[in-house]
């Protein structure tokens, strides 16, 4: 059995973001050289999700206004998480809805997708570096 | 190690339904020989989930109504995904909700699962053909 | 490739609550004696989630707020589930909200976390026993 590590970095300048990286989660699987096996790609912070989805903006802001809706950011002060000094409780609220990891098939050394599946890192509260893991196992 | 992998087809003759698979997921396992491992079961369209709960019409109902509340399929206009011509924004926030995938344990050859676990192909955008990836990895 | 599995037991004396099972999980990681792979945490149970978050008070506070917000329990009578005489409708609409399931990296014999990344079993339905599921692969 092989296995293979690799993380993603992120600065997302806004408090919220979706950003496609199926790119970088094909090139590990690459690297790893496994051609059948599993793929776990995992936020490392409690306050972002990895999903997959599609890669539509109309839909991206969908989900932003949606999530808003059931977990809204203001008023703070509606969520003990935010006595903490904190002020990002309902960002822990909105990555439960879309959330924290995906595992993916890897099938012949590729992403086993369908046509319109990419994988996004959702971001609920960035303006600072946070990772995502992408752990190959197979052989 | 070994790997196998299987497509699940589907054509719900409606746009939302609930269909349970376990039975089709026990025989991939079966014939994938696997006696320890994992198998992943995943919705190769976005606009589906594969979920595991109860087999009970009760329930399905209450989820049917209680996914139309949190994310209505009317007014379509309300999404900015469906000026792309689609009107099946909410079927990929639904999605969300339920789930892409699920992995289950395989012991002994079998899915290892509580007395009440079943696997179920959610459908959000049905009527036309649509499928499920079964694969398994162990040995 | 190893495989170990382990079942973990709880009896939660209230209705609802999130436990900490990152010890457990850690553990029974240690046993299986793997060094790179994946370990599955699943709730066996279909009105019960694990779910990696954040181990702080006012966060598990606003998530039972927040949970009871987006399917009541009360009144049991809006559940058809509720119709079999089971009073636990809401429970399996909160679990999937949570999720059933995470899927967590090993690497170098150990839970590849995030800094404030813990396992937690969230009970939806609890004063009766009930269990998780931790499966181990890798090598």
């Amino acid at each position: 059995m092989k296995s293979y590590r690799r993380e993603l970095w992120f600065e997302v300048p806004t408090r919220r973001a979706f950003v496609n990286i199926t790119g970088e989660v094909e090139e590990a699987v690459r690297e790893s050289g496994v051609q059948e096996g599993l793929v776990l790609v995992n936020a490392m912070h409690i306050t972002a999700s990895v999903f997959i989805n599609d890669d539509e903006a109309g839909l991206h802001h969908d989900y932003e206004r949606w999530l808003e809706e059931l977990a809204p950011h203001q008023p703070v002060a509606q969520y003990r998480h935010n006595d903490t000094g904190e002020d990002n409780a309902d960002a822990h609220l909105k990555r439960q809805v879309m959330g924290r990891e995906v595992v993916v098939a890897i099938t012949e050394g590729r992403l086993d997708f369908g046509t319109w599946e990419q994988i996004f890192y959702g971001e609920f509260d960035g303006r600072r570096r946070k990772r995502v893991l992408v752990k190959v196992i197979g052989e």
